[in-house]
């Protein structure tokens, strides 16, 4: 603090509170610190997302005569505020200066930098959402496990594969490499194909409630005629290799059960080429957008020139897009009792991950909340994950900002962040710092029921195996793991990871499951892993304040009757020690390390690539964050 | 005649006998005419191959002052002659003039040409060959049906794929259309599989009696990666996915019984760099001469640069050339009892197709003929047919002409020359006199056995399909099917012709055969005029005079007790008309037009794309060529 003349920290209780997110009607009580001899003023300066500035005069504390104070008042809707603070001050020759604070030019929270060019400033974010909105807490305490469907398990007699398509491959064994057939122009020309199903889903149900699995995320399942089935062809009907309705709801009521929600991958942004609804190839009889301006489904999309160019998602022309402004397609998806997600819904599955849903409009989102929710129970809520990449929270896409997590949509996304930073760390790309940093950034962007419901992964179907990410190396891939099951958000395993699948990109990272040849190591990781989030309340859905010493990594999960939970690890490859007092705390927390230190003597050693997960002490209260 | 002052016309009894090629030390009668006032000297200048010319005076006959005459004798060993002659006469103005009469431009024999330039001269062949050797009777007489084994029939319940290749494709559907797996360099990445196996051509056998099939003639069968499987791998082993011994031997016993001889594909001037011998990938251990200068196989090959250069066939890297004058490999192939060809023909075939046999050197073919004549007995000979694309009588590869067809060594060969001839017929790229030149030279320049035993096709698995050659035109299909049944030579049905399957180039043409979706038509076509052939001794062995008549082409096959049979076929799409006095017959034959009237009234109407088959006068005896 004494390097600046001014000071202030976004995640400090002492300089910003509540902490993180607020809701939008809610005050957020700011201080600074300002050093200067002779301070003239000291202004907030913030805007609502999309509206102009407005300056707040802060006033001088009277207890501290350094530390300046006000209250910023959010207001509805909900949005993003973005906040510096300006600083006037005379020096000792009397002449007037302006200086800025502003978040880091790393561009995470915390501390911040002190600017003299106002262009170069950067805002602290403030989130404002509309009202909690928490994920079912069947949800919330579950382990997802995330199941690409054609490469998980064919549960036909002799493997045998029902209704191949025309004109595909189906692999000769399932311990075959994937391959992409494509022309010499890189189009895939034949689709490849190993034969899972849903009644090989059906078959491992207890492999996977042995595991601890409590939701399954299926890839799309409507027909299709790629393997992924990004490609809808049919939102009515299964996809023919993978089973039926039947089997379907046949796979809800046995994995109901074993207390296992199912959610689907719902594909709404787009659909294939090769649909009932475009018919690019006539496999759909003879109307379709493509083939016919007057069909019914001409007006979902968007021709620049019909028939042959037209709006695609990627510019890929097999996935046209769709208008989610068009009335028709919204009714048809979730606007009315027949809907797709009315319909899906009802069969008792847990709810969907919507594909690519930071391209989809708020109200469309918003839509099919409103249909999800027509469904289930109060013990039976569904769920509504999305797919966004980046840090969800100020995600632009296509010039405007995203209001998905701010209550009423999304429950939650798929957090590729977390992934990044845990890889990150175990590459030594960053320090134990700088993860705390990152981490505490999310959390503090994050509507506070989001963070706790996005869904964790440390590879999907869409990146690198874990395993191959870490080089085959099978302590970082235990931390991974451990890291996984222990951050805040929802734990998502991508299948095969836990029996020691490798891959590198897509379709590398798409092999079909090992059975019988399963790393036993690597499950064990996945199994303990697993059980010890499954037992322990506070790394469901507790509170997280991360914490550095040296090159360790940190952080408590509290919250629950049992005490604060405790995971220190040690990504490097020297035994490394956490000593009292020595604790880096982003927050300026005042009991982080006697809750640390409560279960550790005054020092602890960590071997190489290995972690430590303790329980504070039960019985005893902490501040931290909401005393 | 009257056009050109010479005259000689080798097909012609009056000037060359006997007709085409003769044992070596048999003598051949030439006459020519020569019409100049004075001429001095009419020479014959001939040469064995490789041999210097030697010139020899033709004597003027008594009989008529303008015929000039001599015996030519040949001798041992084996082989071709090349002639013309050489006239010397004296002008008006007493000065000597010398001309050259030899084969004509276009390279067919028959009339030739008159040459004032020797360096111009085309020659005359002369095929002397060893000895008689005339292919079995069952082979001669039979009808031949070609199963590429993957695209013919899977034999197991549910079409179930046994023993499939780790990191092959196997197609979705037998509906599925040919494809090949290839990277962007155009290297066949992974191999596509449909199923085909020894087991489905056993459920098939009574189809193909059925059919009229006597003589199956199976792609290679021995284990190797590909579908095609030239790239043999293991020549002990059936490859599992098509089946094992017993069921191999399960087949030839099943055959038997329906009179149906089995002949296998040998592969012996290369094998697979995925094999036991060669064992690039290390699929057979670590042995091989890829891996070990010291292997057992390492001096089969040879390297350019130990061990990623070496001799390959057609510089295909993964078709590792055998070096055939290894006395290793000769014994491993056929100089022992156990050799590969003693081994499979033990167990009971028929004989042998061999692969490439243009590029195997004479005594290996010998080597190979001597193996396969140590099996079988007097009525149940083998039969070894090798595979040439062009006009096998005179063909060089690598510097050498190949004696392949001269007695002892191959029976016959693939006649791709016809199937271009009926193909050109039918396109109306040549005109019928030219169909008739065209195989009055192949039938002079073949030994008279080789030229019955040769395996004609109108496709196989290397060329475009017939029907698809066609553009689909049935008639024009009917015709071709029936030259292919008439035509001198063993007919070679590829599989699936029967059933209409169409096809372009490879892999096109080796699409699967449509079980239940047959065209009735195009079987009945097949079905028809394999049965004429079988009941025809004419169509099976007899000798073969064509003839044109305008734009009709048809010929007579003759020597059976029952009399001639005549076919005349109309390639055209106007109705023509066959008329007495109007064959052009270029043998200059005195009785083929009574022969041939002797079924027809004076004329004969013929319709477009049609053709009539009759039988002439049983008990008429004709001089023809060898009365």
């Amino acid at each position: 603090m004494e390097a600046s003349p001014v000071y202030f920290n976004s995640w400090s209780q002492k300089f910003r509170r509540p902490f993180g997110a607020v809701q939008c009607g809610q005050s957020v009580y700011f201080s600074i610190e300002v050093n200067y001899k002779n301070t003239l003023h000291v202004m907030l300066v913030a805007h609502k997302d999309g509206e102009p500035s407005r300056e707040q005069e802060m006033f001088r504390s009277s207890d501290n005569p350094h530390i300046y104070k006000n209250k910023f008042s959010t207001s509805e809707p909900a949005g993003l505020y973005f906040y510096h603070f300006r600083i006037e001050f005379k020096d000792d020759r009397g002449v007037t200066h302006t200086v800025y604070y502003g978040r880091a030019e790393d561009d995470y929270g915390g501390r911040g930098f002190l600017y003299n060019d106002p262009s170069k400033i950067r805002q602290y974010q403030l989130t404002g959402y509309g009202f909690r909105d928490p994920a079912p807490d069947w949800y919330c305490h579950g382990v997802i496990y995330h199941i690409f469907v054609d490469r998980f398990n064919n549960g036909n007699r002799n493997h045998i594969i029902e209704q191949p398509k025309k004109n595909s491959f189906i692999y000769a064994t399932e311990e075959d490499d994937p391959y992409y057939i494509r022309d010499h122009e890189g189009n895939i020309v034949r689709w490849d194909f190993y034969g899972g199903n849903l009644k090989g889903v059906i078959n491992k149900l207890h492999y996977l409630h042995d595991l601890g699995i409590t939701v399954l995320y299926l890839s799309p399942i409507f027909e299709a005629s790629s393997n992924h089935k990004y490609n809808t062809a049919d939102f009515r009907t299964i996809d023919p290799m993978f089973g039926d309705e039947k089997t379907f709801r046949k796979l809800i009521s046995r994995a109901d059960k074993l207390g296992i929600h199912i959610l689907l991958d719902g594909v709404f942004n787009h659909v294939g080429a090769d649909s009932i609804y475009f018919n690019r190839f006539k496999h759909y009889g003879e109307g379709g957008a493509f083939n016919d301006k007057f069909s019914p489904y001409y007006d979902w999309f968007s021709f620049r020139h019909f028939p042959d160019s037209y709006d695609c998602w990627w510019n890929i022309s097999d996935l046209p897009a769709v208008n989610k402004t068009n009335e028709r397609y919204r009714k048809f998806i979730y606007q009315s009792e027949e809907s797709i997600v009315d319909t899906w819904t009802e069969t008792g599955i847990g709810g969907w991950r919507l594909d690519v849903a930071d391209e989809l409009p708020d109200d469309f989102i918003a839509g099919i909340r409103s249909a999800v929710e027509r469904h289930g129970s109060a013990g039976d809520k569904k769920v509504l994950i999305g797919e966004v990449w980046e840090d969800a929270s100020n995600k632009m896409a296509y010039g405007k900002r995203r209001h998905y997590l701010e209550g009423g949509m999304l429950h939650g996304v798929m957090n590729y962040p977390f992934r990044t930073m845990i890889l990150d760390l175990l590459h030594g790309k960053i320090d134990a710092r700088l993860a705390v940093r990152l981490s505490l950034t999310m959390k503090s962007n994050y509507p506070p029921d989001a963070f706790l419901a996005n869904m964790n992964n440390i590879g999907t179907h869409d990146t690198e195996r874990i395993l191959t990410m870490l080089s085959g190396d099978l302590r970082k891939l235990r931390i991974a793991v451990w890291l996984l099951m222990t951050l805040p958000g929802v734990p998502c395993v991508y299948y095969g990871d836990e029996a020691g699948v490798a891959g590198g990109k897509d379709p590398d990272n798409r092999r079909f499951f090992p059975w019988g040849r399963e790393n036993r190591e690597t499950e064990s990781f996945f199994r303990e892993a697993i059980q010890a989030r499954r037992a322990d309340a506070n790394l469901q859905a507790g509170d997280y304040l991360p914490f550095s010493s040296g090159n360790l990594f940190g952080f408590i999960r509290y919250g629950s009757t049992a005490g604060p939970t405790v995971l220190v690890i040690n990504v490097t490859s020297e035994e490394e020690t956490l000593v009292a007092g020595h604790l880096n705390d982003e927050t300026d927390s005042d009991d982080l390390s006697d809750v640390v230190f409560s279960v550790f003597n005054r020092t602890v050693s960590i071997k190489p690539f290995d972690f430590i997960l303790a329980k504070a002490v039960p019985d005893k209260r902490f501040g931290l964050f909401n005393p």
